[in-house]
C-alpha cells in the first residue's frame, strides 16, 4: 500500500432492489467506510443505492469514478439473473465483459469440472482488464478495474474480502476522532458550538448527535480531523463549556 | 391521502457525516421504504447519503426533486451548527429561510418563553411556504415544501412522525411480494430462475438472495409485482421448478 501525504475519498455504490424495497439492512456502508477510514485513510464522501437496472448502475458509476478516488461497489455478483454490476462496469468503461482466466481457474477448482456449471461460470466474467479481489469464504472473486473495486453484498463475505483490497490503495492521511458524550440537550450548547466550530472550520469538522442511554437524553460530540493537534484544542475548548454549564460527562 | 392509479416513486437523501463516516448505522432507508411501499404504494427509487455540506445537499437536492415524485430527506434540522437542512433546500428552491409561524409557536409552547433561546429558534425557520409534519416525540415538526418532506434523523423520532406525512403524499400501485426460502444453491436454479425472469420481465421483478440458517446455505427468493395474479403465475413457474430440482422449501 502506497502512501500518499493528501487527503483521498471514496464513494460507494450499493446495489440492489433489496435494500432499496426495505426488505434487507444494509450493513456495508458502515463496515467499509470503518474500514477505509481507520486502516487506509480514505474517507466515504459519498453513498448512493440503486436498484439492479444496467442504465441506472452505468451512469452513477460513470460520475462517481470521476468524482472521487475510488468507487466501491456491493453486490450484483453472484450467479443470477439479477446480478448485473460486472456488465453494467464494463458498459460503463466501454470494455469488453469476459471470462477473466484465473477466476475462472479458481471457481472451476471450487466446484469441480462437472458441477462448474453456466451460473457459477457466469461469476468468472468481469470487463477486460480486471485485477481479482480474492474470497476466502466462497471463492467466487471481486475485482477491480480503473479505480472501481467490485465486492459482493453478503456482508460476511465481503468482510472477509476487504483486506484483499488494500494492496489497491492509495492511502491518505488518516482522520482521527474524539467524542464527548454529555449529559445534556443540543440547544443547551448549540450557540458556543457553532463558536468553538468557526473557529477551527479550516481543520475540524464537529457533528453533534442526540443520544439516549439509561433513559436519560444527551448528545454525543463528535471532532475529526486529521490533526491530532487541532483535535486537542477543540477538545479543551469543548471541556471548558462542559465545565462552564456544569454539564455532566459519560465516562464509557 | 388521494389515490392515483399508477406508479408512484420517492427518493430518499440521508445528510449526516455520522453515517458517512460509519460512526452511525443508518435505520432510516428500510424504515421509511417499507412504511412508504406498504402504507402508501411508493416505491423507493435511489437512496443517497451526503455530508453536512450546503452545495452538496443543494446540487443533490434540485436532481433528486426533478427525478422522483417525492424526495425524503433525514437529518440536519436540529438546533446545532451542522443542521443545514432546511437553509440548503431554501437555496435549492430560491425561496427564503425564515421562521414558520406555527412552528415558532410550537415551539416556544414546548420549551417555555424563558427557556426558548436561539439553538431552539433554530428549529422553527424553514423554506418559505413550507407545511408543517408534525412531532409527538420532541415537538420540532419537520416540513414539506413542493415534493420535498423533511424528516429528523433520530429513528425513534422520524418513526413517530411517519404518519403524519400520509395527507400529503398521493397513493400509487401496491408492489405486493412473495418470497421462496429454499435450501439450495443460486447456481443451481440460476439458468432457469433466469427464464422465469424472461416470461414475466414485463410484470414481475424476481430477485435472488443467499441465506444462511441453522447452518444451512439457503436462497430467498423474491418476486415483486403491482399484479396479485402475475405474482401467483411465477408462483406456479417457481413451484414446479422446486418440485423438479427436489429441492427443500423452508417454511417460516
Amino acid at each position: 500500500m502506497k502512501k500518499k501525504n493528501k487527503k483521498v475519498n471514496a464513494g460507494i455504490l450499493i446495489i440492489g432492489n433489496e435494500i432499496l424495497s426495505g426488505r434487507t439492512q444494509d450493513k456495508n456502508i458502515a463496515f467499509i467506510s470503518n474500514w477505509l477510514n481507520s486502516k487506509c485513510g480514505i474517507s466515504v464522501n459519498e453513498v448512493r443505492i440503486v436498484p439492479d437496472l444496467e442504465k441506472t448502475i452505468t451512469k452513477n458509476l460513470i460520475e462517481m469514478s470521476k468524482k472521487f478516488n475510488y468507487v466501491f461497489t456491493t453486490g450484483g455478483i453472484g450467479p443470477t439473473h439479477d446480478d448485473i454490476t460486472a456488465q453494467s462496469i464494463s458498459k460503463a468503461f466501454k470494455v469488453k465483459y469476459e471470462y477473466h482466466k484465473e477466476a475462472f481457474q479458481i471457481l472451476e477448482k471450487y466446484y469441480g469440472k462437472s458441477k462448474f456449471n453456466d451460473g457459477r461460470r457466469k461469476m468468472a466474467k468481469m470487463p477486460k482488464g480486471s485485477k481479482l479481489i480474492y474470497n476466502p469464504s466462497s471463492a467466487a472473486p471481486g475485482f477491480i478495474i480503473k479505480n472501481v473495486i467490485s465486492l459482493p453484498g453478503v456482508p460476511s463475505i465481503l468482510n472477509s474480502m476487504i483486506e484483499n483490497c488494500k494492496q489497491y490503495l492509495i492511502k491518505g492521511l488518516k482522520v482521527h476522532s474524539k467524542t464527548l458524550n454529555l449529559f445534556t440537550v443540543e440547544s443547551n450548547i448549540s450557540r458556543q458550538l457553532g463558536t468553538i466550530q468557526k473557529k477551527y472550520k479550516r481543520f475540524v469538522n464537529i457533528g453533534s448527535y442526540p443520544f439516549f442511554r439509561l433513559g436519560k437524553i444527551g448528545v454525543s460530540i463528535v471532532s475529526r480531523s486529521t490533526s491530532k493537534i487541532k483535535l486537542q484544542c477543540v477538545n479543551r475548548d469543548l471541556i471548558k463549556l462542559v465545565k462552564f454549564k456544569k454539564i455532566k460527562i459519560l465516562k464509557i
